[in-house]
């Protein structure tokens, strides 16, 4: 019948197997890398580290690298499925270690972005931009210590502090990952963790989205190339912002997928986390 | 046991019931709304619709009202107990009439910016939040019509058009809500409803920090006012775009919650849709 027709055209149409699919996602992100490069080299004067806006336009290749592109990368790794079966501690490893590399990246872009407003006596952290932005790195941090469940350093999640926050990420680390962290802990954190994975990575999306607009009026505010009027890089550059926020929600779509996620999850840990809320 | 207690206290701790938690979202959306029409009030000159600034303070007021508060509503039907039992037309309708408000007041508020730029010759959707704003709205329209899967008007999700996207909403609407869209295909769409329910959630939220974020710059630039000496206004409006972002996160967080979704949604719809897709 039609219907029936219909069904499988549709069905196969959708039906996108993951390994081209996170390919897609890898050029995606490369490129939205290379794009954030090519802005900062071609229009913002390049790179260096004397404190000018040159080392300011280490923040948002830094941030587009390791809070999106790098840290999205580390949510996908329990998607592989050479991941399902096996040892499942080398592929902790590798998921703490891309979220640790992504976390060094984050705080070396904000080290950018402090050193270039403190070298020109702006004051730091006044926009909302960056209000939104450091609230994102913040629970980033929750993500990978565990601040609340983790008695040792509860204060180091409300001070900002990139070496108390790698120490926070250090213990977190450990309480995740090795087996001294008791299983009905672990069940009831781990939903927590999942959600908070894929929010983080839309919010990080959405602060690199606040934050070139903001570049774009600053920097484009005489004669004829008023961001109004939209020049070249006005257009190179909210072009980024778009394919940014397009690889986020697809990361978070691939998350989603109910196929695509280890077999075990719902059968396992989440039935724990229910038994532990006594559901 | 010490673990045993711990384990007790933490899932008291998390096992909020619904509805004091909705109460409190509504609370904090209402706060949103009210924030927004004091910040326009208050510091920017109230409103009027003769085009000018005043025109233009409509736009805030009914994106945060129409996008975020009255869509996140919307979102949350399905999840009060009473709609689990007994016949479910008459919770779509409520549904569907909440997001048709969201809609409608998303329109007016894009009038309202497009009026103010038009009568002062200011150029539209030149910024990087119009881009993402606009591209937001437009997802929305997919949600309320179906546009791939109804050919009656595919073009009307690629051309931007208040009336067309009505049009294209009530198609939608009827083929949704009706019973003549064949089960098949209700069952394939509903999983892709439901994610970008959310994902939209968060990305007007996101649109709002970024226009809040703009509107403050072009506003506090002269003098003892300027946005980098954080007057009162801006820690008001900050703070307002950061209610509005944990609005977003709530609600989200409210719908992935799986004790608090419907019973058969996972038990019906989701076998229904594994079957159709052939797992």
């Amino acid at each position: 019948s039609l219907a029936r027709r219909c069904h499988h055209r549709v069905t196969a149409m959708l039906d996108v197997p993951f390994v081209p699919f996170c390919t897609f996602l890898g050029t995606l992100g490369l490129l939205c890398v290379a794009m954030v490069g090519t802005w900062c080299q071609h229009w913002r004067g390049g790179f260096s580290l004397d404190g000018s806006s040159r080392t300011f336009n280490w923040h948002p290749v830094l941030m587009v690298l390791g809070m999106v592109v790098l840290y999205g990368a580390a949510t996908l790794v329990y998607r592989i499925p050479n991941t399902w079966s096996g040892p499942k501690l080398p592929w902790k490893v590798l998921h703490g270690s891309l979220a640790l590399g992504a976390f060094i990246l984050t705080v070396l872009g904000l080290a950018a972005v402090f050193r270039f407003h403190n070298s020109y006596g702006t004051p730091n952290m006044y926009s909302l931009h960056s209000w939104m932005g450091l609230g994102t790195v913040l629970l980033f941090s929750c993500q990978v210590g565990i601040p609340t469940l983790d008695p040792p350093n509860p204060p180091a999640s409300r001070v900002f502090h990139p070496h108390l926050l790698f120490l926070q990420w250090a213990a977190g680390f450990g309480a995740f990952l090795l087996p001294w962290a008791p299983a009905w802990l672990r069940a009831l954190y781990k939903p927590i963790h999942v959600f908070f994975g894929s929010t983080i990575l839309l919010l990080s999306a959405a602060s690199c989205v606040s934050g070139i607009n903001e570049k774009l009026f600053f920097s484009l505010k005489n004669g004829t190339m008023e961001y109004k009027l939209l020049p070249a890089e006005a257009v190179f550059a909210n072009t980024l912002g778009l394919l940014i926020l397009i690889f986020g929600v697809l990361v978070v779509a691939a998350l989603a997928r109910p196929s695509w996620k280890r077999p075990d999850s719902d059968s396992l840990d989440s039935r724990q986390v229910q038994d532990t809320l006594g559901r």
